[in-house]
């Protein structure tokens, strides 16, 4: 089989592997669809913190099972589905109160161990996620993608009487904007981003106000606008948002972060407590794959209106380039195996 | 009537006033009891940023009903009561989501108006709760205290999984502990302190085990002992602690803190979001009377073991300075009225 590997940083090479057996409890994915994430980008320029080279890279990935393992129903053969990234150990803390993202031996699909750039991939059946016949092969693709929206939100609990503040308008924000929109239902969402043409996507996918704030102070518009924001996300993840978004933020606002910045971030305790602010984080996503199948059946969110781009995989370096910097016209690309 | 007040920081007056009458909606309580609090001291010092002098101190107070205001039913006239603080406006975004203590317009009793250590004070009826007789006057006087515990927790929801570590022993720490042992059910508790005799009050009050933080590393000491905490209290507040607590936390655990210090808190984000931690912070309280009211029917928690001395009112000074100065035998001092 073909599968696209980062020999080292910077070294993208499209290799012949054995087709792999699924273990016991595992099942074969014949993969056919899969879609490129910054994280993709930033293990073949060297910048993720966990993994480990050589490595297949691809966490977002759509196929049929066409091989079990020990233990599992032959029945499985021929689903449609997608695959949850997360293998986690199932006896840890983490694991024991539902957050397998941050499993004490988290192995991710992709990063820890082999991923979906691939024409096949073995992984535990329960991470394999069937997906209803309604639901096309491309849109499939988009379920983990959005499993990082559904985590942030579920953590976070929006309501109709949240405004919202969101930093970022690439694929984590603009997810986020649709299951703000179309599934919880807030009152308003406003999307700071400094690209203009990512500003334009924000609003077509549920935005109800949109600011550039690479000219427009922040602080200063909203004030001038009357808006304290009771629900903030960062999906920009700069470490400069947190303290931004601290001092915009409402009386008893949540704000969520999702940035992996080692860079130190200064905070007042003050700023946060006087208002008895919340700061979620998330990584990843804790078993939302079901959730977001079922906001895909019910049609609570248009994964397809985040395609922009379709490459067969063998041009995965165009594709890749393209991601990383056309950041203008680019939401997700998706290749084709 | 005589009422403690603070003229200007560092000069304290027992000073004669008119008895106020209650206005539209409130009651008056006679004030027989009432508690010292670190930020009465504060005050007294011109350590609180939100305070205007002359200011009548006081927010932990117990007393009885003796006049009712227009609109409110005279049956309430004798009451056994306790004075909620919190003084909300019910119709700005943090009332209207259960969050009073954050409201747009807050008056705490004590600070932005007139307080308990007043032979009289006039407050809104639903902030005077009912006590059931078999609360003696004394532990009656220990709500409020509780409901700041009461607050942390609700947010942060322990239980029988958590392993808790807790910064500080003094009143805001002891009456965590008895709550987190005595209505949570959590696994473990843990207390880091720099007095050993607080410490051993710690573990009179239900911890499990104790750490003098000013001899002993604690990071060192806990991985030595294998303790990942879930669950983490600062009621010590210093700004220090919160990057220490995000380093010591078990993935997927929950931080709280209660500090007000302006002092700049240096945090990695990528700390916080690979163990996907969620840090609260809580302020006063929100509506946490009547749950305090209950533990103590309940005799889920021993109010009676915090009170370590008591004074005539007339020994303010005294009491305050005793409070102040001693803490290796000082926990909760009461004013008599």
């Amino acid at each position: 089989m073909k599968s696209i590997t980062i020999q080292q940083p910077g070294n993208l090479v499209i290799e012949e592997r054995v087709i792999p057996q699924p273990l016991a409890g595992e099942v074969r994915i014949r993969v056919t669809n899969a879609g490129i994430c910054g994280s993709d980008v930033h293990i073949y320029r060297g910048h993720n913190p966990f993994v480990k080279y050589p490595r297949v890279i691809g966490h977002e990935f759509f196929g049929h099972i066409d091989a079990v393992g020990e233990g599992v129903e032959s029945s499985r053969l021929g689903e449609r589905v997608v695959g949850d990234p997360v293998v986690s150990c199932g006896h840890c803390y983490p694991c024991a109160v539902g957050r397998p993202n941050v499993c004490a031996e988290l192995q991710v699909i992709g990063v820890h161990r082999d991923g979906g750039f691939s024409e096949y991939i073995t992984l535990p059946a329960k991470n394999a996620h069937v997906v209803p016949d309604a639901i096309p092969d491309n849109e499939a693709t988009m379920v983990e993608p959005f499993t990082i929206a559904a985590n942030i939100c579920s953590q976070m609990n929006p309501g109709p009487l949240d405004t919202v503040l969101l930093y970022g308008a690439g694929p984590m924000g603009l997810t986020s904007i649709q299951a703000l929109r179309g599934v919880y239902g807030v009152k308003e969402i406003i999307v700071a981003d400094r690209i203009d043409e990512r500003l334009a996507m924000a609003k077509a996918n549920g935005a109800d106000r949109v600011i550039n704030n690479a000219s427009i102070d922040l602080k200063t518009e909203l004030e001038a606008l009357g808006i304290r924001p009771t629900l903030i996300i960062d999906a920009a993840c700069h470490p400069s948002i947190l303290p931004e978004a601290i001092s915009l933020a409402s009386p008893a606002a949540r704000i969520g972060i999702m940035g992996f910045s080692s860079d130190p971030c200064v905070l007042s305790q003050q700023a946060i407590t006087s208002k008895e602010l919340t700061i979620y984080s998330s990584r990843l996503n804790s078993n939302r794959f079901p959730l977001v199948i079922s906001w895909m059946s019910e049609r609570k969110i248009q994964p397809e209106k985040l395609i922009t781009h379709q490459f067969p995989y063998l041009q995965v370096l165009e594709a890749m380039e393209l991601f990383e910097k056309d950041q203008k016209q680019c939401c997700k690309v998706l290749l084709k195996f």
